[in-house]
């Protein structure tokens, strides 16, 4: 068997262990999420590693190396998973780190490992993402501890409940601040499968604009009013839904999204009166993503004008991109063409832990082809020739950064 | 106090009996309509008719005439409302029925009036309009009778709940057929009012196509999908939206509206995958109808072909067209003229009860304006010289009638 179909294996039977008997669903800190991490400490410490459960729910798993260097190399990803979810997303950057662990057996870095399963990434249970990276990132605040579950437990209770200490999170920063960050992750996108590509090296990690636009004008009788003497909110929203999306694919790089529109009566035989949709707009470059917001906005109220709708805007996010550690980047790049492969740069226009822990030590990201591009979905898939890449280029990045790894020491 | 004014106050005096304490609302055969009829039973035996509720729950009041013509000439309209409803959708045209028998007095015509304040014609109860009318034209089936409410309860046991009896609903098709049929109702719509006019004369009841649309893409990250790998079923919906009121804005006299949307999985960070929508479709002339929606079902398929969407159509509903009956119409112009008023012919966009009988007598309408096109909304309104004009045609009306009465008897 593979390395690569080994890890399949081993993602695959973390899928069976959920909260609920509908698929695979674990969340922050949940019943799920307990039994997952005995399994997967069992590995950690099969692979040499001395593991404990920080106070924000972080599974974490030391590799010891030769004491060279004092601040160790971070690796992983987060445990938690969407409802319904596929086997892989997090999941595999956390096995995938674990792996390369084992694969190092009696040899000694000059650095300790790090291998961390984040306790929360995907933003499900409290309806607010990376709550585990942000606890390593330094930046669980307050605020984040007191948001409250659909049942009114908060953030805080749910860490005392699992046995942890939540006024401790403020210590789980990591100090030295570690050498750096490497997380591994399936695509989630269709760009590398497309391409018959087996990986990917992340560059940025796309910006991010998220704004709520309602089209008011005026729910008449569908039969009795002329279409001259109407103010249908639903003919605008189509007019500017068409324009969203010629903008981008006008413009290279952006992607733009109405997922969510609501028709208001919303009946066969009413004209609509209003209609609320959401915009999500990303882009590498956070210029672009603004130039291309400005004019949606324009483009929208110029045709809430010539029909005579009202017309609101609202923020409702503003992410600005994260660009991965260019040092960091290269390394990867170097470590991959000594495993024969030429690898592209992409910007990842979904959110990873990666670009949280970006904000206090250099972090990249390794992107493996995601088949047909589905996921969050039990269809998820990922091939064991590409995680067999992935340890290649992991092992070799391992090496590379031994030797270079007095670069990235901070004083 | 003019009659206008008369009218509207008992409009408004009836818009206080409601089944529930939000605004007016009386469905078939409910609490409210029985107090409704209570007043309007006072009011008919007040301009000297003879009441009776039929076992359709219709009430009907009978002014006798001098007995020269064996038929009676039918006016009326429905007297129960939509949920929160304005005070005249109906109602006005029983109410202004009555005062046209008032105005007549003591005096005599060749014929019997029957005024009719039909149960049902908005289909609330039962999801199914014009069980009132079907009735009286003949048409109210087992089938009918075989509806059920959210209760449970069914057309003919609210029926029996009532006190009368549907075993005998076969019999209420008034025999000897009618002369005719007048209705006076709302426009409902905002051309009259857009116009400055008054009246309008119906001259048909414009035909419906109603069909709901299905476009199935992929639902991806909107994040991670760029925009040249995307099956958007919105983006394709919005497209064929445009392009439907493209097409009703080309054709005179079409009316076309997408009023219900739904988008799956409908959330900010997902590529719509799949949407359905309702299309409702009206025009006079059952041919132009027929092309347009031809059209825009090509048109949908070119869209769905185009994007790698696929496409389903399903038919709700496939309404003939009704023309009024031209010597009817002819008639009141007639009338109109001897009242100094020239009036528009236009076709109703909105199913009437005139509708159904049609079927089986001579039917014609008259609108009266509705300031600023308000239906079924509390702040439905009629102007009081619109009554007056109204009350004005109708009276010459019954004159012109009474003249060539002759004409229009059957054999």
């Amino acid at each position: 068997m593979s390395n690569g179909q080994k890890l399949i294996d081993r993602c695959r039977e973390l899928a069976q262990i959920s909260d609920n008997a509908d698929g695979t669903f674990r969340t922050f800190l949940s019943p799920g999420m307990r039994r997952c991490y005995e399994t997967v400490t069992y590995w950690m410490e099969s692979a040499g590693m001395q593991v404990h459960i920080d106070d924000a729910g972080n599974l974490r798993g030391v590799f010891p190396g030769d004491g060279c260097c004092a601040q160790p190399l971070l690796m992983g990803s987060h445990l938690d998973t969407v409802r319904n979810a596929g086997a892989f997303d997090g999941i595999l950057g956390v096995i995938l780190a674990i792996e390369l662990v084992e694969m190092l057996g009696s040899r000694k870095l000059p650095f300790d490992i790090q291998v961390v399963g984040f306790s929360e990434e995907e933003g499900v249970r409290f309806s607010t993402p990376f709550i585990g990276s942000r606890a390593l990132a330094g930046s669980l605040t307050e605020e984040f501890l007191a948001l409250r579950d659909a049942a009114g437990i908060s953030v805080a209770q749910a860490i005392r409940d699992f046995g942890l200490d939540p006024n401790n999170t403020a210590e789980i920063a990591l100090k030295p601040v570690p050498l750096a960050f490497l997380e591994f992750h399936i695509e989630q996108g269709p760009v590398l499968d497309h391409a018959s590509e087996s990986l990917a090296l992340v560059d940025t990690i796309a910006g991010l604009t998220r704004a709520r636009v309602t089209f008011t004008g005026h729910a008449n009788h569908a039969g009795t009013t002329p279409m001259n003497l109407r103010s249908d909110a639903l003919c605008g929203a189509a007019e500017w839904i068409t324009e969203v999306e010629r903008t981008a694919l006008a413009t290279s790089g952006l992607v733009t999204t109405v997922g969510k529109l609501d028709v208001t009566p919303g009946v066969a035989n009413a004209v609509p009166g209003e209609v609320t949709m959401t915009l999500d707009c990303r882009h590498a470059d956070d210029s672009v993503r603004f130039t291309a917001v400005k004019a949606l906005r324009a483009s929208a109220i110029a045709i809430a004008d010539g029909r005579q709708l009202t017309f609101k805007w609202a923020d409702l996010l503003n992410q600005a991109a994260t660009p991965m550690h260019a040092g960091m980047v290269e390394l990867l790049n170097s470590a991959a063409r000594q495993s024969g492969l030429s690898l592209r740069r992409m910007a990842s226009g979904a959110g990873h832990d990666a670009m949280i822990l970006a904000a206090c030590m250099p972090a990249a990201m390794l992107f493996l082809r995601s088949p047909r591009g589905i996921s969050h979905h039990p269809d998820e898939a990922v091939m064991a020739e590409d995680i067999d890449n992935a340890l290649a280029v992991g092992g070799n990045f391992l090496k590379c950064l031994s030797q270079t790894y007095k670069q990235w020491e901070t004083s």
